[in-house]
Parts: structure tokens; C-alpha cells; sequence
């Protein structure tokens, strides 16, 4: 046996060895990406995709313990798993936000649910220490899915009468008693108990459509339900779509009549596209980051700040594993971290973002700070995945401001800007400024090296993924 | 015990004998309406509908068994049963053929399922022989569904590799070779045998399924497949949609490869999307129309009505309950008639329609009248659901001639006008007429009176649904 068919078998047996360990430590986790819509989740996760596969360095994203180790080889996206949902456009809006001539823009938002698969290479520390394995992959699934699926999870658990009250005590308050006045109208035209007459409850299904689309379009409230109405997809014109809140449920329920038609198609709502998104893909996800634009809720006013805190807090109680955790019972998710980041933190000023986070903070614990998560952690954060202005200091009669500088959305100029302070916790009416808040937005950044900024990404990056790249 | 009250007690006890019996007789048929865009299937189930809801007289449907015996007694739109499923909007086909004001218009064409649920109440023969049960109700479900699902149908038992063949055989030759030159070219470009490059595939699948949609814009090709190309839904941009064919697909293909890629994605349409299709709902459907344009092909040349008649003898095959009949093994669906109608036989003359159904019946049994279909009955019928032309004889040089008398679509101007005759077989490239076939289409009449009118529609009422109202 010559000695360099020795040395190539024990090249060979190490090379299967290394890759057979190399499997056994390659692992595969699933992100969930959601938030309503204009709370920028796809430049969310094109921002995740460019920076781990084109800015992965130490200087860029310093508090990612993957990359200030060294220990980073490459990221890069590969075929997904899951043929049957759309890919994640990354190219496209890519280009939208670096585009090779005229001015950046934002991607359009997306209104369904898609995904896309990145390879993580990276040295393990135990391979650094051992002598096998000297590299791993985390496989990452992201999910991005709208945010109005996740706020139809209350559904699950209300009965149509339990739904009704609420919604319908939501309607007959401000801020949606005014727009709601043309479906109130046509609702007090129907007799809930008279035979079903269809094209009726199809009319004023319409019209308790337009209203919520009027809702999501105007104003950043958020409990919008059933939030298949906003983009019913290939459900169009089913009866399942056609039912609405009325002002009381009674027990007794007449056979046949209006009202046992209603009931019935909320019942197959939930049933049928509720349950199953929670069965086929709610209870695969490992992590999930929930992008909430609270400045865009402040502008909009105390109403709609509070009503987002209480719509968190009604997902939160999902998320509670303790006695009352009926989501552990139903669909055992195996969700162990969760993310709330308040995105879009370049807009303020840097020396206010812990205000933001800490006005997040109070959001989502409104009620109180210590709800028990047995099982879960959960995280808020502020941070902007894709900064649109840059900080600008400004001395004025002798006092430094710290001002952003950028370009407000649909204007044509450019700005250096006082942005205002958000408030560091829930405030009250009471409390809120008589003029209330106006926060701007911006136009991406035009970036000729080609290169996105960030703030606090790698904060989130180590949060979501770090343990698992260890 | 006084005598009314036991008079009411015989009533009630009756009436109970009644209902019970009446339960019992009470049935339900679930009838499929299918054939390529354009083939009018909007136009038929609107036409079903209002025959029967209100013209149903002797006069207008004579050869409908319940309705010359005068034992119809009424039929209506009642709500369905499928809440998942988009309802047929009848009202707004009958405003588009019937308006209040304005010309008339063929309603648009739908290009995804839908439904409607009719209720026949009728008296039956045994109830008229007996003492019992004078009424009874027949439901039934209409499913209005693309053709191009229907013609998906024969992937159910094709490999990648048997597909390939016959779908890339098909792109080289004539009528598609020109226009296929442009994904042909791309296809050139591929290495199947390299890893695989994911926006590669997917520029080349954008060009296939605009191939697609092109010919079925231009042409009256029926075999282009897979159907959900043509109107992808929530499936449009999902890997499982971004395959073709390509030359040729050895035994062996290499693991990770653009070819071992595009094989997984065909294997993951028939699983996920043609398979389930059949599992929910064709297998359940009792009886199914199937419209065919008989002479729209015609117009289109020897190649596409060759092509016709190849795709329904394929289909047949797999109605074909013999040996071969893996249908029935898969699903047992419970087809137990099956109707091929040639529409729109108003747009030749009268006397030609029997050479319409003649030539029909021809594509359909292109290889042999002995088919055998254990246990599936299957007709052939030359009709129009919508008559949108009058019979006109004009005398010219002592000659009388059969003409039609109508406005042709996308015209100002009424026309008299003799139309081709159509053969009475399919006859072959040789036999062609030199200037081939033009027969043209027309705009639905107006109707003072808001009826609309038919060719034999009472024939395939009778056909499909007579046996279930006896």
C-alpha cells in the first residue's frame, strides 16, 4: 500500500467523518416576520438578507456575536423547502432601495404570505475548540405574513356572541363611530330574524368591508376583524367573508333566519381559515419579530396607541403558557422567543430611542410588568432596519440640537429637522400634548456605495438568532 | 274530546307523515360546469338559472320531462352549503344580458370556482300515484370551475420524464413552434445538469407561463398545461408553479441540480395543487357539463381542433372505468353522466345544427364509438344557452337560404348572413376547406320582454338533472 493511497483513504474517511458530523450540527429554524402593513417588514427582511450576505463585518454589525468572533464564513439564500408559498421578492425590493439610476423608494409592502431561506456558515465554538466540525449551517426559514392573520388569533376562542359585543361596542365609539355610520345604517335596515335573505347580508358584508378597508387605509387602528376582509385573496365573494358584528346575540337563535346565517359563516371563518393558518403554519415557528410603527401611532393619537396596546396585550395573553395558555393546549407552538421592535428609530432623534423603547415597553405591558411567559421570552426593542436620515447637530442661540437630516416622503426637499420627543411611557389624555404629535416620514437614503445602514439590527439579529449560532 | 281538536291532531300527524316522507325524498346532485375560458360556462348557468327560476312553462322548455308533465311547482336560489367557496354572481351576469337601460353584453368570463345553489320543488310521479309526499325538493349545486383545472387531470399519472416528452414534442411543432422561439431560446441557455441557480429557473418559468398565456389569448389551444400558469391566485410567485418542460429527462439526474429542481417542483404540483383538487371536490361531483366551442375551433384551423379532440379522448380516458381507469381507483368520483354540449349552435343555421353535433361526437370518439365507460353514461349535444341571433330566410335567385340574423360582436351594424356548414365529422388536413372556416361571433340580443332565449337547453336539463325529478 503506497503511502499516498494511505493518506488519501484517511483524507476521505475524515472528510465523511467531518461531514457526517457536520449534519448531525447544521440546524434549521423558522422566523416569523409580521406586523400591519406599513410597519416595514419587507424592508425588514431585505435589510436581514443584505447585511448577513453582503455587510457582514465586524464594523457594521458589531453586537452580533457570530460576526465580532470572527466566526461568520458566509450567509446566502437558498432554495426554500416550502414550494407552495410565494418567495420573498428580495431582488425587487433590493432594487427598489438601491437602484442602479434615479432615486431610492420603499419596496411595495407585500399583502400575503411568503418566505425565503438563508444558509448561515459560520465555525461553531465547539469546533474551534474540538477538532471535528470545524463549520455548521443554520438553515433559516423567514415567514413573512400579514399582520391582520396574527390579529384574527383572539377569534379562536370567542364565540359569535362574544365577538359581536365587541366589535360592535368598537364601532359605536369614537374613533370609529363617525365612519362607521353608513353600515350602522344598513344594518338597522335587517331583520336578524326574519328568513335569510342573502343578498341582504352581502350588501351590508360589503359595506362592513369598505368600512374596515376605510379604517386600515385612514387611520393605524388595529384590531380589524375578520382581517381576511382586507385582502380576501381567492375567499372573494365567498359566504365565509359575507358576516358582520351586530348589536346583540341573542341565546336562542332562529333556524334558517339572518342572524343563524351569520353565525354560521363566522363559525366557518374560524374554522376554516383561521384554525388552519394557526394548524399549517402559526405552530412551526420558532421566533417571531412583531414590527410595530409606534410613531406613526402617536401621530394618529391617544385612541390608537391605546387601542394598539390592547391589541398586543390580547396577543399576549396567547402567548401566556399558564393556566389560561389555550394556544399551548391547541397547536403546542414552539415559539420560545418573541420580538417586539418599535421600527423606524432614525426618525427621532438617537438620544430619544431609549424613550421609544421604553414607550414600546409600556405598550406591551400595559397591564403589568410581570405577566408570566412560562416558556417564552420576550423582548422590545427600538431600532430601524433601514435608516432614512442621518443625525444632524445644530447649534441654536448657544443650545445644541440634535437634529435628523433626510428627505420627507413625497416631498422633493431635503430637511434638517427637530424631530419631537416621544413620551417614555402610555400616557393619558390628560397627558398628551394639545396639539398632539406629527412625526415625519422619510424617502430611503440614496446610498452610492450600495450599502444599507441600520440601526440596532445586530441587536436583533443576536437576539433572534445568536444562541443558535454558538 | 271534541272533533276539531282531533281533526287537528289527524292534521298534524299528517303533516309530520308528510314532512318525514318528504325528508326522505328530498335529494342532492352536485353538477359540474366546466370547459375552456370563452366556451360559455357563465352564459349556460345563468341561462339554467332563470329557465328554471322564472320561465319555467311548457312552451319555453317542452322537452323537460318535469315541466311538460306540469309537476314543476317553483325553484330558487337558496343559500349553499360550501361557505369556502366564491358564490356565482347571478344577478350581475343577468344585468349584463338583461340591463335596464343600455345594449346588452356577454357577462365576464369567471376564472376561478364558484357556486350556486338551486332548490326544484316538484311534485312526483309517486306522489301523484299515492297519497303521500306531494312535493319534493331536488338540490342542486352548481360548481362552475376553469377547464384548464379539468385538463391539469392527466398530470395525475404522468412522471416529469412522460410529461416533458409530450409537452416539449408539442412546443416544436406547429401551431406553437413560432411562438414558443423566445422560451425555447432561454431554455438553451440552462444547464440542467449545473447546481441550481433559482432566478434562472425562475426567468425562464416567467417565460413559459407568458407562452401559456399568450396562446391561450390568440389561439384555441386546449392542452397547455399546468392550468394554474394561467391564473395562479395565491400560488403566483410559489416555487411549485416555476417549472416546464424541458428536451429531454434522463433516468438519472444529478442531486441539486436545476433539473433535479424543476422535477421536484412538477412532482409538488401534482401533490399539492392537482391532486387536491380532485380530492375535494371533482370526486364528489354527481353529473358534469362540458361546453366545448366547436367552432371556434374550426376558425382556428385543422392543428387546434385536432388538438381539441385529442385533449377530451385523453380526459375520457380517464372516465374510462376499464382496466386502465385509475380514477375510480383514486377517487372514485361518482360521475354517473357526463355531457359533452356544443354551445353556441345559434351561430349557424338550423339546419346545420345536426352536422354540429355529428362533428362533435366525432371529437370526442376520434378513435372508436366503443369506448367503454362502466358505468358512466355519455352524451353529445349541439345547444345554445343563449340564443344571440334569429333565423332569417332570404330568397335570392329563387333560392331560399337559411340565414342568421344578428349583431357580430364588437360591431355597430346588424347583419343577415349566411353561415358556413360546418362538416359533419372531423375531417382531415386534405379534406380542409382552402380558405378555412369563418363563422362569426355575436352580441347577446336585446330583449323588450326580459327573457332570454335558448337552443335545446331543455334537452340538457333533461339529460342531467330529469332522472333525479321523477
Amino acid at each position: 500500500m503506497s503511502q499516498s493511497f494511505a493518506k488519501n483513504t484517511f483524507n476521505q474517511l475524515k472528510n465523511k467523518a467531518e461531514k457526517a458530523i457536520h449534519r448531525g450540527l447544521d440546524q434549521h429554524i423558522k422566523l416569523a416576520v409580521t406586523g400591519l402593513s406599513g410597519s416595514g417588514k419587507t424592508a425588514f427582511i431585505t435589510a436581514l438578507v443584505k447585511h448577513l450576505t453582503s455587510q457582514a463585518d465586524e464594523k457594521n454589525l458589531p453586537f452580533f456575536d457570530v460576526i465580532r468572533e470572527k466566526r461568520h464564513i458566509a450567509t446566502k439564500i437558498v432554495p426554500q423547502q416550502a414550494l407552495t408559498i410565494p418567495t420573498f421578492e428580495y431582488n425587487k425590493a433590493l432594487n427598489s432601495l438601491l437602484p442602479q439610476e434615479g432615486e431610492p423608494h420603499w419596496p411595495a409592502s407585500t399583502e400575503r404570505i411568503n418566505t425565503l431561506r438563508l444558509a448561515i456558515k459560520y465555525q461553531s465554538n465547539a469546533g474551534l475548540r474540538g477538532h471535528f466540525a470545524p463549520q455548521s449551517t443554520l438553515y433559516v426559514d423567514i415567514i413573512d405574513y400579514p399582520g391582520e392573520w396574527l390579529l384574527d388569533l383572539p377569534m379562536l376562542e370567542q364565540s359569535f356572541q362574544t365577538w359581536c359585543q365587541q366589535q360592535y361596542t368598537l364601532l359605536t365609539q369614537t374613533p370609529r363611530l363617525h365612519k362607521a355610520q353608513l353600515f350602522l345604517e344598513a344594518l338597522s335596515n335587517l331583520d336578524l330574524n326574519a328568513s335569510v335573505n342573502e343578498s341582504q347580508l352581502a350588501d351590508i358584508a360589503t359595506q362592513y368591508q369598505q368600512l374596515l378597508k376605510g379604517l386600515k387605509k385612514e387611520t393605524k387602528l388595529a384590531m380589524l376583524q375578520p382581517g381576511r376582509m382586507l385582502m380576501p385573496g381567492e375567499l372573494d365573494g365567498a359566504p365565509l367573508l359575507q358576516f358582520f358584528p351586530v348589536a346583540e346575540v341573542p341565546d336562542e337563535i332562529v333556524v334558517g333566519s339572518n342572524l343563524a346565517h351569520l353565525k354560521k359563516r363566522y363559525d366557518a371563518y374560524v374554522k376554516e381559515v383561521v384554525k388552519p393558518f394557526y394548524a399549517q403554519h402559526f405552530r412551526h415557528f420558532d421566533r417571531q419579530i412583531v414590527l410595530v410603527d409606534v410613531l406613526s401611532a402617536l401621530n394618529e393619537g391617544t385612541e390608537t396607541l391605546y387601542e394598539q396596546s390592547r391589541v398586543i396585550n390580547q396577543l399576549l395573553n396567547h402567548f401566556n403558557y399558564g393556566e389560561a395558555g389555550f394556544l399551548k393546549r391547541l397547536f403546542k407552538p414552539k415559539i420560545d422567543k418573541l420580538l417586539f421592535a418599535a421600527n423606524k428609530s432614525d426618525h427621532i432623534s438617537a438620544k430619544h430611542h431609549k424613550d421609544l423603547a421604553l414607550l414600546l415597553d409600556s405598550v406591551v405591558h400595559e397591564q403589568s410588568n410581570h405577566l408570566k411567559f412560562d416558556g417564552v421570552q420576550i423582548e422590545t426593542m427600538a431600532m430601524s432596519s433601514i435608516t432614512a436620515t442621518q443625525p444632524r447637530q445644530i447649534i441654536e442661540k448657544g443650545v445644541m440640537l440634535d437634529c435628523i437630516y433626510g428627505k420627507p416622503l413625497g416631498e422633493n426637499e431635503w430637511l434638517t429637522y427637530l424631530p419631537p420627543q416621544p413620551p417614555a411611557r402610555l400616557i393619558n389624555k390628560d397627558e398628551w400634548p394639545s396639539k398632539g404629535f406629527a412625526f415625519l416620514s422619510f424617502s430611503p437614503l440614496p446610498s452610492p456605495d450600495k450599502r444599507l445602514n441600520h440601526i440596532r439590527l445586530d441587536h436583533v439579529m443576536q437576539y433572534l438568532l445568536g444562541d443558535k449560532l454558538t
